[in-house]
């Protein structure tokens, strides 16, 4: 690669930086906070993440703070070149890694970023904490950790007395749950099937598997757009609120044969599967929404399929016995990141400033962070302080407690 | 009164029992387990309650069950005499209670059900345990309490020392939360308005005062009838998701101005307030839907009132100084048991259902029973349990793990 | 009836005519323009209207532009004594009305009318144009009417040739069709729905047919209330619209066995009828928001109900052959008016505002207007102009076009 | 290109066009029907249209109808190459178009279309009749026209005398107005933002201009999605139905400073325009979705802004004077067709079914088809007959008029 090659992409990471940025006030307000306070000046932090756009702006603010950062990719695939050259060349962060690298590669900057011995290691599915777990790490490390799959791979470890320093479990907050999985997720879902499939959503019957808080978003989204929705759950009292949402609550069996649509919301597996494929209509669109590719059974469908015929990017037709035609999307990934872009980065914004106000917390060493070696909550406290932060942000002021309204709370059985 | 007139009001009573009792299905499908079992033979149960057709149905269900059942008013307004009619001739319940009945009456007769020894004490405000506490229970009696405002007397007594048996707070049922106080109160809310002043929502601009699960339940329906939405929050994280619900947030000092119908639904005082009224617009119509008058404070209001005028049931006209005119609903008491008819059978089914639930779990001893006079919380474990009876009886089916699901969310790790 | 009580009578009334003319902002704008023009002085009209408040707010507005205002009643039920109070103590306008008068009262009342040889006779189902036709009426005279039925009877009346004078049909504008259809009685038909059954919307099935302005006004708000929306369409545009706007469509055999509620909005007979019943839950509630009590076949059920009990007023359940039990809400006749309270001041607004600026521009015996007895059309010129009023009186501006706007409007090829 | 090349692009056209048909079943049920009655034998048919796998359905069932069709395109940049090749090699129909060919080869191929002497003339733009009308016409010669701007075009050709054949104008069919601007384009303009900028819609305030269909579907669409919206317009009747809906109305000066998104639906030029860039926040996404990119005065923007950075593809941010940032999607150009992918089959079925009867009724030549050379209005029979067909074709079933209803309905007078 050339230098002017170099440049260009720099150039164009600096734009998508800069559009990020804009719209995640939060960090931004934040930024400025730490930028005055300097309160991670002499700490290095590691992170292996996805190297997108937003993980720049989070990476810039604790950069900001003082602190030195370095970053590996947390997935070969999610890697976007021109964010590293852009953070290389702006920011003097140090990144290892690039788009598409191979499993060998990928664990080579793994172990550059453990060899730097980092202060406080950030992980996107606990690859590195893993690779870390290999070795003796340095007193006084600290972890965290952002997903639901890296948190169970830590409780492993931390189950096999292998967990080599205390790690955050930063994804718990109900904080990441209600915004990001609901209004993130909800929309990122239809966008996904949207440039997947160009079909119409008004006036298709839409079948959405698990009414938890993506489910929700979806739901309600799919209704905003005409689509009329039926809902499959597990869950009893999830059922009932979809049912008094307005919703048809039906077990998939039934739902199979009415559905246009299908998208899967429910970390669960063969929620569409064998049973269900020969029910379905002829025509009948499958996407799922969750985090692998277990919920369409994909692999039963692949087996069964007597022809597969490759539409149009993330977009594939399976006959399967009798002649019906099946469109899986997105080979039945999670649609939101492979057929559009993943949460926008208005709601990254949330997850990342409850990101960067936790390391400082880790930072300031309170006396409450335990020291042996294994999985903490996150600390509750920054909730209600991340959603002023936005409000604040994006210019929403909003009523607080008057000294009359306190006392009357707090002496709820006199005031009755 | 003479025979003809009790049995007309017994034989109107039925009816309403009856029309109640067809919309509150879980409880009629609870009922006929316990009228297979016969669970509660022998038991004594003396309750406190709204005497309305709801509460009837629940008393049927429990002397289906073999109780023996004696009830007296929660509060004297609330006592509805063809319900009593038709329990005392048809059900063989004892009731002692009769609408607008003078403080003395209701007094005597929270003596009458407490010299009747009941072993389970059913309160909707804790007026009969604390009648009961000024004198020695029967050992082995324990209360269940419905209201918030009696879960704080009771707690009031507890910290006193002078709680006269153990009492399950079954109030605290996410149960009830999720589903009456956004479905049932939501609704109830937007009827009172109606009822009161028969104005049209579309077009106005509609302040809604509290966005937890009542406010969100108001402001989705008054959205639903063409309303534009102001929220006003003091919970930033509530704030929050009012804006990604897409209403505007606003200080109330802000909103003001700006609102045609304001409805609170905080649990605080003062919420439109002294501060708030020479703001309001010429015409503006406020309404409470939190339990007390406190929300919008009428005695302010009243104190600078210049006229009052009453143009029909529950809608008054003040006007303040400088001439404007405000118009207040029900007195600033709850508008949708002011103005209409509380919650609907349909959803007080599920409260009820627990109700019942939670009766026959204590008429069993169970073990995890506290034996020391303090306020329990009331078993998690019936909240599945209800929401499935509900969904079963409304012809709702849903899906069930199967065996392959459930081991896979069982060895979460192992899968990915 | 003595002095005293017509005082308190006229007193009551005028509150509620003051709290209707508040919601009437257009009506009271155009009313001051009235007032400096004068422009109805000398003029006589005369109506037989419903005595509503609305009406009142009608009446005063017409006799503060100068004219003699006389009315009758357009049907004895409507009629409300306080407002009749009213008008004549406050206003000076003869009224000959009182509720529930018998036939004969009414007639002679609608005689008292028309000797008064008014110049505009302002009708209501022409009741007083068809007495009117049966003398020779004054030359000059004119009417207009506003009903759909009126209007019907009054082509009736010009084909036969016995039309007095020419009438405008008031009721084809646009401006009431997709207003107090669609808005006004959208939400007074599940107003009436509520205060009849206090039912829950959310979760219910509800079947809505037809789906013109009425419908879709009752099956968005139905939706936002959390009800499970069916609608059955007689027109396939229409369907296909309902099918687009994410309802299910199904003719009524199939809707039938599904539907919690029924509500039809059609204009049509026989829309929930004998093939229905059969097929109809045990528990369906059947509510008619249209016109004529033909649409559900309340006579066909009342011939095979074996049991009728009135439960509350407006309920009626009635248990059918095999002994399912079904509930009609108002005997089946328009929800919205038997058991709320017809359409909203707010909106009544247009209607009334529109009638005021035609009885002017009638006033101005313009040469477009026929002299001849024929049915005319409502002038189409004041739809832009209410509008324009109304928003204007609710405090909304909107955009006007900019001269370089209006240019590219009219020269639209050259743009292109 | 080598044959290989071309073997590969057509089969690749034609899973893209199969994709399609799926989605246009109407237009699939009315082929079958032309299939058996072959009623278009012997007829040949030239059309300027954009060569998409829709147009590629329509000219496949003319075809089926015995019909010889020869096409080329309608814009250089709406022709896809892989289409054009299917058609030829799979279905016989000669093309003359390829992506991004020079306005002579375009000018070149309407020769090559002409000169084949169609019978029937399809246009879209009008740009083959403009250039026919430079030569005699074959007698009998008619042409159907489908878009606004094509039909300004040729009543100025009326006008000129210049127009060389009766054209019939499919575009003011209500089928296509009701349907694709606000199911097809409301959905189409959402899907396009997001693809140039992947914003979070909830929380946004959405600026929508114009609320006629196309802006009503968006605006209905921006609320599904969780934005606040605002409406601005012209028309006070629409901005009264905006209003009754629940949406802000306000005049562009006054949302400018409120908005965070602005769309523009309103076929008008200058709507977001100088007045107006100064007031917009830093961070104004500005999107067009009407036909023409003059409704944000791009050219105006361009002048004044002081810097230009493409970030991604279809959003560029311009910075003006005092240093705020505005972007830009797509050039100001209607945003559905240039970030996304213009109306869904689904909803071209009821324009492309409406076409192919329309020609079928043109090839039988009815007596009330006008011979003189001028522009026709579309016939308004087929509206009724395609809604059935797509609502046959989605597998929906309606009511049809019972013998007594329609008795009823056309005696209204007698049954009252």
């Amino acid at each position: 690669m050339t230098t002017e090659n170099i440049e260009a992409l720099a150039t164009r990471g600096r734009s998508l930086i800069r559009w990020a940025e804009r719209r995640m006030p939060a960090l931004a307000l934040f930024k400025s906070e730490l930028e005055a306070r300097r309160s991670l000046r002499g700490l290095k932090i590691g992170g292996s993440l996805h190297l997108t756009p937003e993980t720049a702006a989070l990476a810039r603010c604790l950069r900001a703070a003082g602190a030195e950062v370095v970053l590996s990719g947390s997935n070969p695939l999610s890697t976007r070149d021109e964010i590293c050259a852009s953070l290389v060349r702006d920011d003097k962060i140090e990144v290892f890694a690039h788009y598409g690298e191979d499993p060998a590669s990928y664990h080579d900057h793994l172990r550059s970023i453990a060899a730097k011995a980092p202060d406080i290691v950030l992980d996107d599915g606990a690859d590195l904490i893993a690779y870390m777990a290999q070795r003796k790490a340095k007193p006084g490390t600290i972890g965290i950790e952002q997903t639901t799959t890296g948190i169970q791979r830590l409780r492993g470890m931390e189950t096999a007395g292998v967990l080599p320093f205390p790690v955050i479990a930063l994804n718990d907050a109900p904080l990441k749950q209600e915004f990001d999985n609901n209004y993130g997720t909800g929309q990122n879902t239809i966008d996904g099937i949207l440039r997947a499939t160009n079909i119409l959503i008004a006036g298709k019957t839409v079948v959405v598997a698990g009414y938890g808080w993506v489910g929700k978003g979806i739901a309600s989204r799919m209704r905003g757009h005409g689509a009329n929705v039926i809902v499959t759950e597990i869950n009893a009292v999830r059922a009932l609120h979809a049912y008094y949402d307005g919703f048809r609550v039906l077990p998939m069996a039934e739902a199979a044969p009415l559905g246009d649509v299908f998208v899967t919301a429910t970390g669960c597996r063969e929620v569409v599967a064998e049973p269900h494929f020969g029910l379905l209509k002829d025509g009948a669109v499958l996407a799922n929404s969750g985090h692998f590719d277990v919920e369409i059974d994909v692999g039963a469908l692949a087996r069964i399929a007597l022809e597969r015929d490759e539409i149009r990017p993330n977009l594939v037709e399976l006959t399967i016995p009798g002649g019906k035609h099946l469109y899986i999307l997105g080979q039945g990934r999670l649609v939101g990141h492979s057929a559009a872009e993943a949460s926008p980065a208005d709601v990254m914004d949330l997850t990342f400033t409850l990101m960067a106000m936790t390391v400082e917390w880790v930072a300031t060493r309170p006396i409450e962070l335990p020291t042996n070696s294994k999985v903490i909550p996150s600390p509750t406290e920054f909730t209600e302080r991340v959603a002023s932060t936005k409000l604040a942000a994006v210019g929403v002021a909003h009523d607080r407690l008057t000294a009359s309204q306190r006392e009357y709370i707090q002496s709820w059985d006199v005031g009755t």
